[in-house]
């Protein structure tokens, strides 16, 4: 069943908004990366970019009855700089969604009892957590004018959950079997 | 040079909110293409996709300098059914964009002598105007029950052209030469 509420349905539209241009800049800011010579600085903007698809592709399913036309208000950062202001950029965008956004976002799922919503919502929230402090890391090794270090990064394909650790058995925010992840190789 | 004007920068990233979500969508509607057993439908979803990704990298690239977070207002098409269905909101999407929203763009753009924003809302513009056509045809052979009959589908990198007839020598919206195109092969 899809979203009921107006008001969550109204952030479900704002959340997909922003995961979208999200997704689109990440991507951007990787070939960035990529021409400054950190494959894998560029590599995890594009895994980030991934898990920001999941979390758009679950607030427009939540939406999936209500279609028609709308005018969409959503977040967003725009610049093109080098990596190290780029990926400021992506520390600011997280931060917004975990400090901000992403809790009033759930908040009023579980006000409205919109239960679809509010598993949307917690993905996100949890896994942009961990995209902070994953742009934080690349920042403080591009800052020295080096890559990232990192073998394969996955990104769990319900929720958006990223790591650099290895593929997990289950995954920590969703509890997906190691399958549902897709890997990003050097 | 980046964008100088408030309203075509005001333009730029509404046009780059509405393709990140256009994006973002048929992404989405090309699985449920492949679901229904229509694997050419998906992949021609998911070519234009990237055609969307192309207009969104021009957009955000005309703002370059312009730094900082926005809340960004853009249209966008809402809803998840069948593949008949999915399709009709391509074409809609599409015709807003040909019929309403890229003329208005362009002629501001021309009239704030913005050159960037003009290429890039012309390389839009005319990339949509296959968009629609493509979508028109594989509705009617959806309306059938019966997958499209197509080979590789080119994407012009610069402007985002689409089309199924063969690799062109040369664009004929950028003037790219062939090695601008990425394919998508059956
Ligand atoms: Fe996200
Ligand atoms: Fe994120
Ligand atoms: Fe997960
Ligand atoms: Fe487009
Ligand atoms: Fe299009
Ligand atoms: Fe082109």
């Amino acid at each position: 069943m899809s979203v009921q509420n107006a008001m969550t349905a109204d952030f479900l539209r704002s959340a997909y908004g922003g995961e979208s241009m999200a997704h689109m800049r990440y991507l951007i800011w990787s070939n960035v990366a990529n021409k400054e010579n950190m494959p894998n600085i560029g590599r995890l903007f594009r895994a980030i970019a991934y898990a920001e698809y999941a979390h758009a592709d679950n607030h427009f399913r939540e939406l999936k009855d209500k279609k028609g036309d709308f005018t969409v208000p959503a977040g967003a950062i725009f610049g093109v700089g080098n990596t190290v202001e780029n990926l400021q950029g992506g520390i600011d965008g997280e931060l917004h969604e975990i400090e901000q956004m992403y809790p009033v976002y759930l908040e009023t799922a579980r006000f409205q009892k919109e239960k679809g919503a509010e598993r949307a919502f917690h993905y996100a929230l949890e896994a942009e957590k961990v995209h902070a402090t994953l742009f934080q890391k690349a920042q403080d090794i591009a800052r020295q004018g080096k890559d990232m270090d990192v073998g394969t990064i996955y990104v769990c394909d319900i929720c958006g959950h990223t790591t650099t650790d290895g593929l997990p058995d289950q995954c920590p925010i969703c509890g997906a079997k190691k399958e549902a992840y897709k890997t990003f190789e050097p």
